[in-house]
């Protein structure tokens, strides 16, 4: 440390003897530190291990045999060694009623869903097989339930289909949507790997409420196709086409659809707020999508030979998940929208994903770590590429059931994997009369949960600026298209960001009687000005991007103050005492600032001192060789202390 | 009031009568105050404000009579009737000859800048006239030397010619580089009108030292078809195309040509050097590049029947600007690239306008208002589009030289203008037998200058994160592309801010012995930790971008602070106090994380309590009815009444 005392030698401790007006025990100055000197490499390391590795996920490798160490990393991997030992009768019990539970949502929604994404249904059964048996071997949350979800399924058909058609070229689009998924199980695992998981933190919680519930009267539109049994619909997701489309298309509305459609989403509807008001009920909103799914077929099957106007699903291919690896498609003219449809609904489905995984583990007081959740996902995404899956995350709408219906471990998975793949290997004919009708309602039911006013209601309530975030992804959803819609909210919360940082809040601080408390005037009507000081609180790093505002802005401060103590008769400002509590970080423009602001305000005969500057302040101001200008009466270790003694040396130089 | 004080009537004044070991003094709780309440409309208004009118740029017109506020309007639209009445024949004298000093710089820039941007000489010439006059009466620095200037040259250059070759179609060319400067004015008038000068404060100091350096040697590379005499030279801008084009055409290569060029860029840059060290003799290096032209043109002319090998620039046409307003391209294929080259050379011919004016006027202690010369010199490129002048804004070489030679007002440009009048209708013809290569030694001595090692190396002492922009703005301009190393410059300073305000810092603070001041026990080893209290300090706003890794770190802390109390027998940890002093906003996401936090560590048996929350915190605080379940013992004013309270009430109830 002998450099380090050797380099504050300018802040040497300074008694002052004489009584200072405000603080009654006798008042001592204390040095401003710097932090202790540490290399380029070592500051360098600890920033990378603060940005990568804020969770220290190796701290219980720390004073481990290497036995030991390899197997932490085992159960690192693979967190299935870290529960599987311990697993038992009782939790399998548990399990298999929870697993069970989720398979007979399971097998609807996978068909909806599928249907969602303009893929064949069969594939949403597929993407409930493989993903669930991945996941229950890498995932870390206990109450995940893995499958398609609704957004993902959306995003997917409609940044497809915009370019290529299911019904012209089956084979290219399931090449694509075969393709997509690997890279978005690509980009979700590196973003594991890599540690980027604070990516998917900008998807902040006020653009995502607009952005589902955008999606979601997207979705809930595009179900009128199968709910009136509109054989011509538009190939478009705005709302406003699909509305022309609907009302153009009222000769091929069939009322029996209709009837069909309306009755069993009135049933869904009705058991979804049982459920809700009950949750104890859950089962009943958990039961009803497989209960409409039966009775509609039996419905349709007995009066097969009377109406043939209800659209039904026709026949599926009985048997397992075939591999796909050879139909990724890596060249091309769609390898582009291959490649963006990935990223895009990699992103959002991890955004759920992990929210969902976040959610349920922090109910039971556990810990998901975030970085192993998307390589879990990532690799169950490519797996699932390669086996005849779409893009799969944690759903909202499983899970909860999962939960709800008492899941221990990630082996309600695989049960839910097995009652699919009895489905898949024995039950597929069954589904031969299932009317399309009966999918639509369960999709619109599905969605409309994600419709949260009351979120939105208490953004507007809390913060204007977010509920305009929401509101502009909520519109951008609607009007425009949903990948931009998308891009639109990011970017407002990016803009919110930058705007907070360019536009920082300076205040100007008053003493609290009785107190060595500085704080906000207009805060604290109690707190007092200091005769001859004025005191500024900057509350943001200063650096570029609003180096020159807050230098105009001060400037504003002093001229203000200068009117107003012309206006009082009080006597004349001396000293501007800057607290720099809340500077959190100052670069070469801030430094350049705080000269040129030295400059400016020694030209109207006023001493600028610098109050509790923290650590890397003080350190890239001694750096660029400031500290010396300032002197050692320059920087103060609070700005109770600096007033203490700039007005008692004033008294001792009249 | 009466709303308010209902609102904070949690926070009662509580007085302590127990002894506190740390504080001698009798200590008093005191309250957390709510700010005044506002309503949405004020709250909004006093935001945009501070936005677009941090500077106050009204505060004069207060208190006014009508017939005052309209002059103080005409005075703020157009500077010129500031300090026209005040003008004086002391100050004619002085700005004549300093008009007459730039223009003997301005002619010769004029030509080889124009040559920069493959436009013909004329345009050059015809740029340091007209929107000189337009400043001189709306500009507000006294300083500023006006025409076109380097890297906007180079850059609007490059960007044409990538699509449309001058050599080919002049006409199309020609009409692309006068759309380019009129979209360039338009959003640089733009820029100003609305008030978002804050844009260009997005290229940082950083990132500009980078991209100048690089783009000086792109112009200087360039300048060696000239220096060297080659004929078919590349077109690309990039380093290793250049060079591989220099030694293929080693056969062209003219060593007169060579010798000519190389001994006046020895003459330039040893006059350069003189002036650089002594600054009194500034009018060395000022008078230099048109002595360098009526040297080499009599050189040339005398030998015209010798040597035929070195290129002159030819014919020149005599005459004002015609005007052009007639050549704006407004629908084509080429529209678009015509508004980003307006927009890329609009931004930094603005930022390289805005700083020069702010140099200058900080170095005489004048304000220069940001938007209003925004205005300035969007209207000038607007009114130079329309005759024939390509963009242009304040050169630093030029404005160096006006200041040296004592310029006071924008007269000296009016001079400079009347200069280059009487060139324009008299003196073309003797420009006939100028050498190319006399113009690319001018450039190369102008540019030269944009590389700024020192300030390179100061940042890499300072901020090695800054240095790393640095070195990429250089390293993209240099390989990539002049508009994409820019793009990538601006972009790493907002990565810069993101990653500052997605991973902040939090440290843990300690008392200092004697004081009620709490500080990072990193920095001050003389601070001390309190027992069964951990003391957190978060630096930044909590928002979503930073929610998650802030309740993960702060857990994080927890867990360390515990396994450190174990190892040392301490007694175990009953409170965390968070100190909210440079927590400078809050939104939905982070109050959410508030919450969560207490709630995890509730179930550690500890108890969270807040220090110091700013205003607009408290007021989030509120308005979610977060407050109600911190409680009246929840938030303290500081962190030293916090410890003081919290002990003493365990005291109170062993």
């Amino acid at each position: 440390m002998g450099v380090n005392s050797n380099r504050v030698d300018n802040f040497e401790t300074i008694k002052i003897q004489s009584e200072i007006p405000m603080f009654q025990s006798p008042l001592e100055i204390h040095k401003v530190r710097l932090p202790p000197q540490r290399t380029t490499l070592q500051k360098l390391r600890h920033r990378l291990s603060e940005i990568f590795f804020p969770d220290d996920p190796f701290h219980g490798f720390k004073n481990q045999t290497w036995v030991m160490k390899l197997l932490l990393a085992l159960q690192y991997l693979f967190p299935i060694f870290q529960w599987g030992p311990e697993y038992s009768f009782r939790l399998f019990r548990s399990d298999i009623v929870s697993g069970l539970t989720i398979a007979s949502l399971a097998i609807p929604q996978g068909i909806s869903y599928a249907k969602l994404a303009n893929l064949p249904p069969i594939i949403g059964l597929y993407s409930s097989f493989v993903p669930a048996l991945i996941y229950s071997v890498l995932g870390s949350s206990r109450h995940l339930g893995v499958g398609p979800v609704s957004i993902a399924s959306l995003v997917m058909g409609s940044m497809l289909s915009e370019s290529v058609s299911y019904n012209q070229d089956p084979i290219l689009y399931l090449k694509l949507a075969f393709t997509a998924t690997f890279f978005a199980g690509l980009f979700q695992s590196s973003l594991g790997v890599l540690r980027l998981g604070f990516v998917i933190d900008f998807l902040s919680k006020a653009t995502l409420v607009g952005f589902m519930a955008g999606a979601a009267i997207i979705v809930s539109l595009q179900q009128l196709k199968g709910l009136l049994g509109i054989i011509h619909f538009t190939n478009k997701m705005q709302i406003l086409p699909v509305l022309v489309s609907v009302f153009k298309q009222r000769d091929e509305w069939s009322w029996q659809t209709i009837l069909l459609g309306f009755s069993f989403l009135v049933f869904l509807l009705i058991t979804r707020h049982i459920s809700l008001k009950r949750p104890k009920l859950f089962w009943i909103s958990a039961a009803a999508p497989l209960t409409s799914v039966i009775l509609s077929t039996i419905l349709v099957f007995s009066m097969r030979n009377k109406i043939h106007k209800i659209a039904i699903i026709g026949e599926l291919p009985k048997g397992l998940n075939p591999p796909s690896s050879n139909m990724l498609y890596f060249n091309g003219p769609y390898l582009a929208l291959a490649i963006k449809t990935g990223l895009v609904t990699g992103i959002l489905s991890l955004t759920e994903g992990i929210a969902v995984g976040r959610t349920f583990a922090s109910l039971r007081n556990y810990q998901v770590d975030g970085n192993k959740e998307m390589m879990a996902i990532g690799l169950m995404n490519i797996a699932g590429s390669c086996s005849s899956c779409y893009v799969t995350t944690g759903s909202f709408s499983r899970s909860a059931v999962n939960y709800n219906a008492g899941a221990q471990t990630a082996v309600s998975n695989i049960i839910m994997a097995s009652a699919v793949l009895v489905t898949l290997l024995f039950l597929m004919p069954l589904f031969y009369y299932t009317p399309n009708v009966v999918l639509a309602a369960i999709i619109i039911t599905a969605v409309i949960g994600l419709i949260d006013y009351r979120a939105a209601y208490k953004l507007w309530k809390v913060d204007k600026l977010d509920f305009t975030a929401c509101l502009c992804s909520f519109f951008g959803v609607l009007f425009i298209s949903v990948p931009l819609g998308l891009a639109i909210a990011v970017a407002i919360s990016v803009f919110k960001i930058l705007l907070h940082v360019s536009r920082p809040n300076t205040m100007v601080l008053g003493n609290i009687p009785g107190t060595p408390i500085f704080h906000n005037l207009n805060q604290y009507k109690e707190a007092l000005r200091i005769p001859s000081f004025i005191i500024l609180a900057v509350e943001s790093p200063i650096y570029f991007a609003n180096a020159t505002y807050l230098q105009e802005r001060i400037l504003r401060w002093v001229r203000e103050e200068e009117e107003c103590v012309i206006a009082n008769n009080g006597s004349s400002l001396k000293c501007m005492i800057l607290d720099m509590t809340a500077v959190t970080g100052i670069d070469t423009s801030g430094i350049d600032t705080l000269c040129e602001l030295r400059r400016r305000l020694e030209q109207k005969s006023l001493q600028l001192v610098l109050a509790n500057p923290i650590g890397n302040v003080m350190e890239k101001l001694h750096e660029s060789n400031i500290l010396e200008s300032f002197g050692m009466k320059g920087v103060y270790l609070s700005v109770g202390e600096a007033v203490a003694d700039i007005s008692s040396s004033w008294k001792a130089q009249p």
